[in-house]
Order: C-alpha cells, then structure tokens, then sequence
C-alpha cells in the first residue's frame, strides 16, 4: 500500500510540474488521504519542492477511523498549540526553495490563505484546483474492493430491518437501527446520515428521520450506506407498508424502477456524463414529475459520498471505466409521499460484462 | 422568537456600521441559524443595505434539524440548480446598491471569495470576522434552556447505560446505545459523535469507539452530548469495571477530579480565561502529568459544540455571566488508560449563587 500512496503522490507531481508549479499544499481530508493513507484530523500534505511531508498535530494516538498512513511519508508532528498545519507547511515550503506553491482554492478559506501567504512572504500561491479529486475519479482494483465489501455490509443491515416488524415504529428508530447494523456488520461507520421516511416523507431526497411512526399502507424509503476503511457507498431502497399497495403507488413504483434501470443501463466507457442523467431524467419528465425533480439523477462515490462525476442536466465529461458510481432517481408527491431507488454501480466496459452492481438488494416491489 | 431574531441581526447591522460597512453576507451554518432561527442546507443571509434576506435553494421541505426559520424574515429561493447562494447574496447587494459588503473570511472558501468578487465587481468587500461569534458568546435564557434540557438528555442517557452489563460489549455498541437513548429522550442528534474509551483508550480525547471491548479492571470513559433545537452540550464521565478499583486508579481519578473542580470553581464573571485554564492545569502539571494534556481544559458549547471562550494557557478575554463552557481535564496513561470528567456550566455570578451545573451525573467514582 506504501507504494500506492507513493505512485499517487508522484502522479500529481507530474502534474505540477507540467503546470509550472514546484510545490503543492494539500489540504482537503480526503485528498490528504487519497495520497497520505489516512488524514488525522487537521493535517495536510506537503508535495515538493524536495521531499514530500505530512504535517500534522502531534496526537495521543492516532485513530482508525482515519485510515492507515503510509509510514515511509515524512511526517512533521506540532504542538497541539501550534501554529495552523497549513502556515507550518508553507513555512517549510518557503524553507526548501519552492517559488511557487499550488494550494487547493476551494479548501481553504480566505483567512487561512492569507495566514499562509504571510508566512512565506516569497513563494507566489496558485491554485491547484481539483487536481487531486480529478486523480481520485477512476478506482484501482483495491479502492472497488473496499466499495464492494461497504456494498455488502449495507446490503445485509437492510436484510435485517426487513425482516423484522416495521409498523408502528418511528424513523428515527429505523435509521438508528440501520446504523447500528452496518457497524455489526465491520462498518467504521455510515457513510452518511441515514435516512428513512415513511407516509408523506417517502421518497423525499435527503430527508431526516423524524418521530412519524410507520403506518399501514406507506411507502417506507430507506436510503443507507457502509463506510469501509473511508470508502463510503450508497443503498436506496423504497417498500410498502401491507398487503396491498394502491395502484398509485405500484405505478410510480414501476416509473421510477423504470427510470433507475434506464440509468444504470446507460452505464459504459465513453458515454457522457449528462447522458445518464437524461436516459432516467426523460421517463420521470415524460410521466409528468418534471417539477421537483432533483438536479441530479445520481454521482460519484469512492473517499466522499458525493463526489465526481455529476449526472446532472448541465454535467461536462464522460465516464472512463472503474469509475463507481450512483444511479437514483426518485419521484415524491407533496402530502402523499414517493419512491427512490438508489444503487452503486461500478462503471465496466461491455466486454467485461457491462456495469458492476454493488449494491444487490432486490428493486422488486416488496409489500411488508 | 422573530423578535429575537430580529434584535440580533439589529445589533449586527449596528456593529457593521460603527465599521463603516452598510451590508454583510452571513455564510456559516451556526451564524445564519442564529440570527435567522434556521440554516436550511446551504442558506446564507444577507443584511442591509436596506433589506434583510435569507438567501437558499429551493428544497422540497425543510428539515426540522435545521431549526425553524424566522417567518418575518424575507426569503430568496434558488432553483436547485441555480448559482451557489452567496454569488446570489452578491448580486442582490450590489442591485440594493451597497458600496461595501463584510463577509465571513474565515468560513469563504477563497474559491467563493472569489466568485461572489466577480458577481458584484462594484462593491468592496471587508471582513466581518467573528463579528457574528462575538455576539453568540452570551446566552440569553432561552439559549440555556436548550442547553438545560440538553444536558438533563444526556444525563437520562448516560445513567441508563449504567444500569445495564458493561462488561463484554464493545466501545462501538456502547457509543451507537448511547446516541440512541440520546435521541429516545428528545434530543435531535448527538452534539458530537460519542466517545466511549476502555482499557488503554480510556481518558484519550476525542478517541473514537473501536471494536475493544469492556475488561474487568478496566477504566471506561464516557463523553457524550445531545443536540436540542441545535445547542450542544458535553457530559463525560470515566468509571471503573469491577469491584475493586486499583490503587493507580484511584489515586488517577482523585487528581483528574480535584482538577475538574478547580477549574469549576474558578469560574465566574470577570475572571480570565486562562486563570481558568490555570486553576486545573496547576493541579495535574504539579503531579507530574505535564506532558500530553490537552491544549485547552474547557470551551463554551452553544449552536457549536466547540465555540468561545477557549480555556487555554495563552487565552485572551475574560468570562461573562450567562456564557455556557465545559471544563474538562483529563489525563491519559500510555498503553494503561487515564480519566476525564467533562461538565457543561453556565458562568453566573456569585449572587446568583456562583456557576450553574447542568450536567448533574455523580462525579464520584464509580465501580460497575
């Protein structure tokens, strides 16, 4: 694994260097861990001009959830009352040479580039922009493994919920329990906010669980996912509550089922990012419930939980192969509730079977 | 409550004034829940020149962990897709014909700085600084309410977990039971993610749960808190497993508690925060613990579960009535364990009967 953080690490130093810049100050957690193999809280990563350095607070101990750091990587403790990492990292930028040093525009805040600059009086700032997230777009073999196995732990905490009684408990409950089960099941925890809602909250994107209790006859939409040594993937899944569904709600069951397999199928090297989103966005517009749609029919995953690609309307770029992805469209219906269906898929050439689902819980329509 | 709302943003614009400034864009979650009574994913606040405005995107409902938005208070909706909501604020400064506008340049990415720059060539932009924190710092009643009934949450959680068997289940289970019974008394979320430390893990700040589980002989160390209508406080709590509590321990958990009561004693208005910081510091560096303590033994909890004041040896500024803080020292042994005991107090002077405990949980050491 050392020399993976290492290959990664030397690949944005190419990069840099192309770009004319010598030096580079990373700061967001997750691209710190991208290249780092783990981001203790607060540290940065120091790429160039010589030697690459984490900088980082001297710590009791170092926690697992923040991954395993690649200890061949100098690494520079401070005092927890020490100055900003950033500034002590741009101090030793200035101190090795670097004229120039490329730091990430959209990570810090105005206040601590200005800390910055003034401790390196001569060093020029650019901007390296989403150099780092555009290196962590297509997975290595052991970053899908990881996603897989998070597929897998979140497949079997929803199994469990499933088969236990679900009226007349609240959401919060739910989502608790959900969140328990995954950490059962070897998750370092969810991969985000859990989310569950019953009756008219189903079907509502990112929706918090609130005390409504489960009821006969709802749609109950559950949307979890594992976070698994900082891989995090998503699950989305939406049920009824009895025997026996309406008709309205079996028919937006199978427009948004529609729409999801519409997406997933559009899945392949090559095809643009914007043409996802239209091959699911098109049969839920097509129905009527072009309002209120949400700005996108699904994203990246891998380090975040929502990352590159975008499959939006607006959305530049095409899909390269390994990169994992979401599909889920939803359609919610004021005071009435909705259906969402979310899968993670990896993105894989046809030659090698077509897109790799992650997530394998069934998109049949389950009455419980 | 509008009202008080409306008297916040009052005292701000006046603020921004005496600095020459007519308009000010509020960007942090907590500073626009503040002055607002809500901070719906995203939103930001614009105030003055003529006009205040919440500025947010479109969202199907609004989560209730996001607090209830004062009603009176003109609001701008952005599709979903629109522009980033401060380039908006920005825009709609400029169009109201402000000349200057302060904004928060220790929360704007220097990415946005530089965009909402673009949006509103016309206009200069200052730094509000932490005009916004500067005002939360004192609590009115209402605030402490929260954090009263914030604590009183935390307090039932924890004597729960007391009463059931400890021994056997992991940091992970205990932590996950903890925020459960957080939420099964009222609270909407956990104000921090729970530490639970046994063993060597036992007094490490911040130590997130693992899957070590609870020994005979062990010391355990609790740290929780409940997030009601977004005010956060601080209960942490170390006991023994077993009947018989070591020698060490006790000696270990006398010191950390002598300190702890140091520390709350010395509160009171007017007195500095590092004399604060002093008073229980003294006490574990004169028993030779000097090394690996915490930078700071307290903070102020509010909106945030880490605010001003800071109780830290070069802390500057001295306490007022009516400002909630924790004081919370602790040691922690390598490879053998160590106590904390955290509480959230509110300053009052001593008329009033001196520093107002909120977290009422015994303090005595306990054998489970």
């Amino acid at each position: 694994m050392p020399d993976t953080y290492a290959a990664r690490r030397s690949q944005l130093r190419d990069r840099c260097a192309a770009a004319g810049t010598g030096a580079a100050l990373v700061s967001r957690p997750a691209n710190v861990r991208y290249l780092a193999g783990g981001a203790p809280n607060g540290a940065v990563l120091l790429l160039g001009p010589a030697q690459d350095t984490l900088v980082r607070r001297a710590a009791p101990a170092q926690d697992p959830a923040e991954g395993r750091l690649d200890d061949t990587l100098r690494s520079v403790s401070l005092a927890m009352t020490g100055p900003d990492p950033v500034v002590a990292a741009a101090e030793l930028a200035a101190a090795a040479g670097a004229d120039t040093l490329a730091v990430e525009e959209h990570h810090l805040t105005v206040a601590r580039h200005r800390a910055l600059g003034a401790a390196a009086p001569g060093v020029r700032l650019a901007d390296l922009a989403g150099a780092v997230e555009q290196l962590r777009l297509v997975k290595d073999e052991e970053e899908i493994a990881c996603l897989r196995i998070a597929a897998e732990i979140s497949d079997q905490a929803l199994g469990e919920l499933l088969e236990s009684i679900l009226v007349g408990r609240t959401e919060r409950h739910l989502a608790l329990e959900l969140e328990r089960r995954l950490v059962d099941h070897g998750a370092d925890g969810p991969a985000f906010p859990t989310c569950v809602g019953t009756g008219a909250n189903a079907g509502l994107p990112g929706h918090l669980p609130t005390d409504r209790r489960v009821e006969e006859g709802d749609f109950l939409s559950v949307c979890l996912g594992a976070n698994y040594r900082g891989y995090r993937c998503q699950l989305g899944r939406t049920f009824v509550i009895g025997t026996s569904p309406d008709r309205w709600q079996i028919e937006l069951y199978d427009l948004v089922f529609a729409a999801q397999r519409a997406g997933r199928e559009a899945l392949a090297p090559g095809v643009e990012h914007r043409h996802v989103d239209r091959a699911a966005r098109t049969i839920l517009v097509g129905a009527g419930h072009g309002e209120g749609l949400a700005p996108s029919m699904g994203h990246g995953v891998g380090l975040e939980i929502d990352e590159d690609p975008q499959f939006s309307p607006a959305a530049m770029g095409k899909l390269d192969a390994c990169v994992p992805v979401t599909v889920e469209p939803g359609v919610h219906l004021p005071g009435r509730g909705g259906v969402r269906i979310d899968d993670t898929l990896v993105v894989r050439p046809e030659a090698d079977g077509g897109p790799e689902l992650l997530t394998i819980t069934t998109k049949e329509l389950l009455a419980l």
